[in-house]
């Protein structure tokens, strides 16, 4: 599975562990929520300071949310 | 510092830690080298995929590459 897709599965799998909604996410790392709805489902390349963005607005550490990735090699 | 410029760094301290070029690791990652000089100095908003390149290129999974960003938050 492509990186898109594991990173944008990561984002909606923890975003729905806090119980937000893709419009709370997106308020809290001042994205758009369509944005958002793309991202998590791989249909984004994610810049490097919107994956920052959302991480911390996840509360997660950014390498914590790359994590996701470190299997696919 | 952004964080383009901290993911910049470490990818240059660690390329050099592993005695590459610029344009070896360019070549690693299917890259140009000017493009690699320009993520080193911290000019360039890196997307998704060219992380995952870059840091593979590197001898690094994804998320040791983000670790620099950690401490930013």
């Amino acid at each position: 599975m492509g990186s898109s897709k594991l990173l944008g599965g990561e984002i909606r799998r923890r975003r729905l562990e806090l119980g937000l909604s893709q419009e709370e996410l997106a308020t809290l790392c001042d994205l758009h929520r369509t944005y958002i709805g793309s991202v998590e489902r791989g249909e984004r390349n994610v810049s490097l300071q919107n994956i920052v963005s959302i991480a911390y607005a996840l509360k997660y550490k950014p390498s914590q949310l790359m994590a996701v990735l470190d299997e696919a090699s």
